[in-house]
């Protein structure tokens, strides 16, 4: 069953410094993760209910919960944690990894 | 390009409660919504950053944005709206919408 890992940042303090680095380093070494099978991004949101938007949205999916967990313990998992931490130091986030319930429509 | 509805809901007061509801009620109005492509669900989240997990995310998807406003503004649509409302009673909320830019792995 599919695996996603969800991260979602608040408004940084300095947008422009936050995507830049976001940009420039940040995407850079989440494409370089083991067995990663997506990646997408949300900007621009549009509140529904509960408040101000977050100001990013990162998901990052894999095939199973166990090539999640090889990834983040590789050498490239520790890289993007690491660069994840500065990351913080930009803007609040709040992330978290689950394994995929899809509904049949 | 896709959007997505992203719904984030908070551990609720009882639990058992809101799960009965979100399962008998809300999960056959979302799956009666126009055009939706895809409809996922996360449990038992497992925190990385920032605190505590989210209870539970839900993520439907439509091809275009203009899709999701369609369904948004649909019979079914303001049938979902009224029973997210009485989900939002059970356990705090927050839900955005966004177009999303997939990253090429």
């Amino acid at each position: 069953m599919t695996a996603r890992f969800i991260v979602l940042y608040e408004t940084p303090a300095d947008p422009a410094a936050f995507d830049r680095h976001y940009h420039a380093v940040h995407i850079p070494l989440v494409r370089r993760l083991p067995g990663l099978r997506g990646y997408t991004i949300g900007r621009d949101m549009v509140a529904v209910r509960g408040g101000a938007p977050y100001y990013l949205v990162a998901e990052l999916e894999w095939d199973t919960m166990e090539e999640l967990q090889a990834a983040f313990a590789s050498p490239e998992g520790h890289a993007t944690a690491a660069d994840a931490a500065h990351l913080q130091e930009l803007a609040p986030v709040r992330s978290m990894l689950f394994t995929v319930d899809e509904i049949v429509l």
